[in-house]
């Protein structure tokens, strides 16, 4: 029983999809989730896109998966990468999979040289929250997500 | 009396940085403001540079920015727009450049095809979250940032 993971890679296009889905429907966002595979390629087939993934694989098998990009700091006036979406499917949940991946997400960012590794929690999600803790991670509370888009930001671009 | 907002541009560092530092004391995050001016120049000369920051001047005389990245949303499957500071000096606050610098990030928004704009607010920010909603933007609580950086980032990648 071993998980190994990978960068991902064009063609991984329809399984990022199906894992993030998953993702969304978790967290009561299946509404907002209009990304298609195709979408995905875009970036996957693209050595200098701004974002990546990578992929958990359970005895050879797609269980899971990471998305990250690039971002900024402007407190630390350096590079820093923001983790997006981290997916377990169900049948491979308990298995360190989660771990396994923020382990090489942080990896990957020391061999980046990025200064920190961020994302946001949702403050329902314990579990999430006691696993990133154990990993090292400071959590702070009190913040809010905002977001324009859509017809409202037309409206204000107008 | 007149806003007028415009690209940041080289040798812009040091009021940058200025006005970025102010904002990190009014959060209470002096401590983790270590960005120096030269830091902000790398950006600022490098047009494929994936971020990059807005000044504000009201009457010719610089009064605040707006800092943004490029970014990525997984569940819409495009290139977004992540706004990471607005920052107005305190001698200017209460004539609408905080107002004008949001709008004109919507602008560039709209003119890089990103699907949306997104940033944090602080949910002690009442001021700030009202001003956001006025501009119609959704303001979702119970957000947690989480980080890994320094010595927890070395040791989850060792």
């Amino acid at each position: 029983m071993t998980i190994s993971i990978r960068a991902a890679r064009t063609g991984d296009g329809p399984i990022l999809h199906a894992m993030i889905r998953e993702l969304a429907v978790h967290h009561g966002s299946e509404k907002e989730f209009v990304a298609r595979p195709e979408d995905y390629e875009i970036f996957l087939s693209n050595p200098h896109a701004l974002n990546g993934a990578l992929v958990a694989e359970w005895n050879g098998e797609a269980a899971g998966c990471a998305t990250w990009q690039r971002s900024y700091e402007t407190f630390i006036g350096r590079e820093t990468m923001y983790l997006e979406d981290i997916s377990v499917l169900p049948a491979f949940r308990r298995k360190g999979i989660a771990t396994a991946l923020l382990k090489a997400v942080a990896r990957l960012a020391v061999e980046r040289k990025a200064a920190a590794v961020s994302w946001l929690l949702m403050g329902w999600n314990t579990e999430a929250r006691r696993l990133y803790e154990a990993n090292g991670a400071t959590v702070e509370d009190g913040n809010c997500f905002c977001k324009l888009s859509g017809a409202a930001l037309e409206r204000l671009a107008s």
